[in-house]
């Protein structure tokens, strides 16, 4: 009986709600200067990965045991380096016309097709993006800048000896600025996750009175809860949420330390999501909103269990294969990815509540603290070319 | 051999076509202040049922017992309220934070996760619609005003109490503008519906000589034949159309009212068809033509038997669902779906001939007497919310 | 794990890259005032045949042996005339109202619901395009003026008696321009195709040096290669190609001529490239890139042998429907599709290199020597429908 065009009905990439944050509303497409996770380290082989990360197409290519990540436009033409060949060690050679470029620095070290004096040799080159492998995960540096070390932008505890790391990488529609203010606000959880398969057995509290406290100035906020209601009586609507009987209360996971990442939920720049001892007190619950671009980010989610032991290793990997990534996952942050699109197709304003708090705080970080040049909306973003010298075509000679 | 882009084939919003009529060329998306059948009421039971209407997104509510229409969209993060759910009688419950509003008056009475003291509760409110339930249709009234009374925008024959309503409501592609101007165009019946099924045995004319008339001014016109010709004889094509021992001309029914409903073809506003006695003498075919985005409208059919005769009726709702539906609403009326979706498409100039002045006459009368404001082209149409009172959130106490 | 959209990744009608020839740049569907092959004579029976060319919807029609073309779109409400019936010889009526239209003028002759005496009669025409039914083939004429004779647009040899033609029309992804330059484009065979499967037993040489000269001046250019190695040492690379028993190289071809198209690859406007005696020494190949709208066109592809003989006929036409349509014109052309689709599809700058003055001959030759206008991109083009007379339809008599 009726029908949603998904055609007519897109947000604009800016929105009049964020005009009080602008650089934020400008990161339509991201935030340049930091580190992302791309993908495991084991979804790349032989064969050429490409990846849209910020707008920019990127392709990741291992070679001899090191990953590169290079700009996926081979200079002449725009074809995608995704398709190239692998003619000579240390290069890839696009499928076209045979340029062929050396994957460390992208620069253009043969032109095959136009012999072994072709003046554009060395006169071209491909922007290069720097990528670390650290934790089984394959880590890109979008920016103009010199990387910053990798332990600025992902939580110590994470890259630890003894931290075992467990995941899934999707790509999932919505701006990865809903996804963000998603996951860090407060209210949702306790009313739309309700239903999440996970939950059955517990008794989610009606409201909680939060404060949204830094952990690092500028690069970490975490929330705090002074009060937790498990139940109380509203105009109107009466006593609300029924206890069951088979649903217990479970705040004691706030209270207590049990893993190397301490307590609470925590959003730190530039999208990376802490949940402390969650869904069980000896985990941690990580998710990273890679923008990929205007309406659609590189959802990262990890769980991370930190051991030596290899038993409980081989338990954490078994839980996660059994049953923690399609109830947790899938199904509870499904839920999420529902509400993350519609806030994303939505063209009209916002109207914030008190419990909001938490989004505005992530916003006013942002605004105040982010490192590089928000990436604002359009469809690809091309890097600049670097130029280094001019050759003439024009001529007949 | 060919393709047909429909993203690249489409009409403008706005036609210089139809620059002669200022109001009706911007009711791109409809006209405001009017009643406007929904669906039927059998259609909706507990379940929330979205519509799209007037280039607005409208959830439809059954309460006990009765029903209640409200802006499809909660006005804290813009999630759809199709995906409430039922907290509390008289109320429902967006799913992604909790807020809680009164389906009748579409009033926030609750923000769950907020609490019971929450200061939001009372200053926002979703716009609502008003609702009638009459001859198993729900109507709707789309407008800024106090409504009228459902018998201005219905004829007052399709809401007896002896008028027996079967039909169907679809999803149509085509703008509204150019499903209305079909219905009532004198014209193509003669010629489109020629291999129509359920003409098979019908000799149509070749042409007529027809009128417009109103029947109450500035609400309704019909159109009066004055001359019917079988068959003529042309320049360069001849005699046309060829005479079939087993077709035959039928015209009687013209002349002769065996129902409520009178006799001929009558448009009204806000787009309402009436054809009388007519596929067969003892029943009248209406059609409404509602407007649901630029290039889609609902188009609702009815054939209408006005008795009490527990036979008549039965036989009156078997013979539509063993072949009139088929045979009339789907194929027949078919043929006119694939015009009015060409007319939206293209994107030339329109070249009108003597008998579209059943056209020009219902572009007239629009222009001159609507009641409401056109609803201008665009993706989707946010109603203004009603600003009650402001709430800060930006601090963090 | 990555996703292209396609509706987001369009390159822009007008690219930075073509600024230096401002006519070839504006030229985005196409040039007027050519004839440009259409479909074989075969394909077009007694059903009407609708094909898109530079934007403009066309409709073929056979009537009485002779075939004419008119612009696929009834006047009156914009409907395509593609779906009209036939009611009388030597014209077509559209299926909506009736109107009737000589095929031959495009006048309309009869307009049927409307009676004999219809005063639109002869006030109305639709834009028609001269047809020629040459070697098969139908060839169309767009443009404004007076046509050429067929054997200014078409190569001369083409057109002889004893030329034997099969080929394949398909519909391509790409902007014609890129694909005319692919195809003319000296440096993209030695690599792109050095894995077709009609080039298994071929050694292909690494690099040549080729000048581009013209056959007639501001029509036809040829590529003349004055040297051609084999294999070669470079920086980086070192030794490539890697010479295999099983290849081996031939140039011969390149220096007998033993068909009447002579030898070498040559283009000519409006987008015709020649093959000569390729892929082998008694055939040539021919191609068309005809254009259809902004981001696709009609890819038409012809393999020609010379003779008389009726066993060298069905030679010829045996060895194209057992292998060469599949090894040639499919998959090894299939290589240059998807670059076709990508440059199209591309939105950053270009950066050519020296073999590229293949490609900077033919832009310049547009530039300089085009016979009609540039079509602009935009969705559709409707002709300008001339205006002969007109009709008040508004009064009401």
């Amino acid at each position: 009986l009726t029908q949603d065009n998904p055609l007519l009905t897109r947000r604009t990439p800016r929105s009049p709600s964020l005009e009080a944050w602008p650089k934020y509303d400008a990161a339509v497409q991201g935030l340049r200067n930091y580190w992302y996770p791309a993908m495991f380290s084991t979804q790349l082989g032989r064969r050429l990965k490409p990846v849209q990360l910020l707008g920019t197409r990127i392709v990741f290519v291992r070679e001899a045991g090191r990953v590169f990540a290079l700009h996926d436009r081979c200079p002449h033409r725009g074809i995608p380096l995704r398709f190239a060949r692998r003619e000579c060690p240390g290069t890839i050679t696009c499928v076209y016309h045979g340029w062929t470029f050396d994957v460390s620095n992208g620069r253009l070290v043969a032109a095959l097709t136009d012999g072994p004096d072709s003046p554009i040799v060395g006169k071209v080159r491909v922007p290069t993006y720097p990528v670390a492998e650290r934790k089984g995960i394959l880590w890109v540096w979008i920016g103009d800048d010199q990387p910053v070390p990798l332990e600025e932008d992902v939580p110590e505890e994470f890259l630890r000896d003894d931290a075992n790391i467990v995941g899934w990488f999707r790509l999932r529609t919505g701006n990865w600025r809903y996804a963000a203010e998603n996951g860090f606000d407060e209210a949702h959880a306790k009313y739309l996750h309700r239903t999440a398969w996970m939950l059955t057995f517990r008794h989610l509290p009606a409201w909680t009175t939060t404060n949204i406290v830094p952990i690092e100035p500028g690069q970490w906020i975490t929330k705090k809860q002074s009060a937790v209601v498990l139940e109380d009586d509203y105009p109107v609507v009466g006593k609300w949420p029924r206890r069951r009987w088979w649903k217990r209360p479970n705040t004691s996971r706030y209270y207590k330390a049990r893993t190397p990442a301490g307590t609470g939920t925590s959003l730190r720049l530039p999208g990376c999501l802490r949940v402390a001892s969650f869904p069980s007190g000896n985990v941690s619950h990580y998710e990273w909103y890679v923008p990929v671009d205007e309406r659609s980010h590189l959802y990262a989610q990890f769980l991370v269990r930190w051991t030596t032991s290899p038993l409980e290793k081989l338990v954490h990997h078994s839980k996660y294969d059994l049953y923690r990534k399609w109830l947790f996952h899938k199904q509870f942050n499904g839920q999420d990815a529902a509400m993350v699109e519609w806030v994303t197709r939505d063209d009209g304003p916002e109207r914030l509540f008190r419990p909001d708090k938490s989004v505005t705080a992530w916003r006013r970080m942002v605004e105040k603290s982010v490192r590089g040049e928000p990436v604002p909306g359009s469809a690809t973003t091309t890097p600049e070319a670097p130029e280094i010298g001019d050759i003439d075509v024009a001529s007949n000679d």
